[in-house]
């Protein structure tokens, strides 16, 4: 509800009615003109179709909208209804740390849901999707043990994310590898493939069959590693948000490249993506004096990300499809015996896909 | 060739011959420990591996390496041929603007090559992908007019990057687009998807017909823009690389959004992508404070990229694919009549498969 509105030359103020004021510059007011959009919301004009001689010369309030008379001989039409909204419309930050849900492994349920659910009812796949979104991660249950079953789940949010590996990978224990992760090594704490720029947003593991002995799963939120780093070394978080790495993968076939920091932040301090894989890290050069301090935030990056009270442990049972972001989870797998069968199909997509599907569902029907 | 090395407690000095010193610290020697890595170049140590405690007790030089034995006990041996290459092994940046050749349309000329050409000789493929690295693209011609046959060019250097658009989408005029770029309206200089996070960083466009008046496509070096900008207008280039912007596309089927500033740098200063489309601009608002300095500072933006000397011009004919770095080369195309036919394909790819293709050819062999 618009309570009341005062203008300038070059501003418009509106106070409504729960106390919000919204100040607009008659460049921002041009800009937003609703006529000046397809109807398919996309923007018709460009800023250098602004009029930077064009003041207001008189707002009046039409029912439900406001009609602003610029000095130019143009009119502009909002609905209060807009203008209302406008504040709020700005789209929301859904990648930063900002509104997400940040999790300890010790005090934390993974969010699960069985495959029948999920593929036959809208809201809850939705709500699958929203934990993605909200924690990092949802794990499928009953997903058929069929090979190439991974690539259907991502059928269902998105686009698969062709890679060096294939559309799909398989995990399985193979002698001399050119990625350790096909070994039967422990691996650490990790987010996959931080040498490919763009990173996947988005990895499936699918369970085919588990029936080693070990091989289980730890997932560490990775933004609630960043916030621990923050509040306890905020100058170390400081220096990995700054510092960029190079990451290397090579094979016969690829050899992929990137410079990339640890903490990823958008400039107004808010964590967009983290990163951790020692494997990975190629040979790098930084100036001495550097050197050490950097080691010690490094250390310090390590030592959170293995805190005992931050790793949720599961063991992945045939059926299982564990959906996590990559650009946040980090994932880590005990050693196993190289006695029985373990095959896990693995597979990358998108979070933009991802979040599309969610929006277009319908978060609020979640 | 090295000429001496000397060492403290914490650190060794190599000074080379060519004038070049080289200081590592204690924690980066053990780091980079050639033994601590697997065959296939991965590291198999954390971090939390390295003794802190460790100092240097005594260097020797053996033939062609050196042994550095710590106070643990551990020796570590470096050849010297590695490291005097490590300081040139610390990967390159290949995705910013240095060591890029910025270009200004005016004195331009299109790098091309002939399509049985590029995929008879890999030096020539090679070079062409060089070209996509170094100025931002490259044209194929006397690709087949079969459509589909964009995604045989990318099957070539990378993978398709599958959209809500599909493998790949057609530009034809259509009517009531959701796509203005399905229109037969001129649109000016922009990048492709900023609303996609991560967006494609390679578009190629694949002329089956043209016989519109009209329908010409404008090229713009993005980063040369942006170097303009910044030498001319610091302060505007400055607010641009701070201010994320929220894009949005919607239709039935998707709903995407990203929140992203015109220009992204890597927080040294150095450019690495740009972005522009005044189309998907999703509504936003800015503390009014700042909405005019941003006004000032995007339509400086925009005219720079406006800027006629920047601008090279082409028309495509049948059987030309272009490919473009989407996050450096804006394109633009001027308004064509309804009469003749107009049919590109375009689709989407990813930077660093391009890079990997183009590195494993061997950059040298260009």
């Amino acid at each position: 509800m618009l309570k009341y509105f005062e203008y300038e030359q070059n501003s418009l103020t509106l106070s409504w009615a729960d106390g919000r004021v919204t100040r607009l510059d008659v460049l921002w007011l041009q800009d937003h003109d609703p006529a000046g959009r397809h109807d398919n919301g996309q923007r018709l004009i460009s800023v250098l179709d602004l009029d930077w001689q064009a003041g207001i010369r008189a707002v009046d309030r039409q029912g439900g909208s406001l009609v602003i008379c610029l000095t130019n001989g143009r009119e502009l039409t909002f609905t209060l209804e807009h203008l209302a909204a406008e504040q709020m419309t700005t789209i929301q930050d859904d990648r930063s740390w900002r509104g997400k849900t940040l999790w300890r492994g010790e005090a934390f349920t993974l969010p699960d849901v069985s495959w029948p659910d999920y593929t036959g009812h809208d809201d809850i796949r939705c709500r699958a999707l929203a934990a993605v979104a909200e924690s990092g991660l949802v794990l499928l249950r009953d997903v058929p043990c069929e090979p190439g079953q991974v690539l259907e789940v991502i059928h269902t949010f998105g686009y698969v994310r062709e890679t060096n590996y294939g559309r799909l990978f398989d995990v399985k224990t193979v002698v001399s590898p050119s990625n350790l992760a096909f070994s039967n090594l422990g691996l650490g704490p990790h987010t996959d493939n931080p040498y490919r720029d763009p990173v996947p947003g988005v990895q499936l593991l699918h369970c085919l069959s588990n029936e080693v002995d070990g091989g289980e799963n730890l997932l560490v939120d990775g933004f609630q590693a960043a916030a621990r780093l923050q509040a306890e070394h905020p100058e170390a978080f400081e220096l990995l948000t700054r510092i960029r790495l190079p990451y290397r993968f090579i094979d016969e076939k690829a050899d992929l490249r990137s410079r990339v920091p640890f903490i990823e932040t958008d400039g107004a301090g808010n964590v967009l993506k983290v990163r951790y894989n020692n494997r990975s890290i190629a040979p790098f050069m930084l100036p001495f004096e550097e050197q050490r301090a950097f080691y010690q935030a490094y250390r310090l990056w390590a030592e959170t990300l293995s805190a005992p009270d931050l790793a949720f442990t599961c063991r992945l049972e045939p059926g299982d499809c564990l959906i996590f972001d990559n650009t946040r989870i980090m994932h880590a797998r005990t050693a196993f015996t190289d006695g029985g069968r373990r095959h896990l199909q693995g597979a990358y997509s998108d979070l933009d896909g991802l979040y599309s599907t969610l929006y277009r569902l319908g978060a609020s029907a979640c």
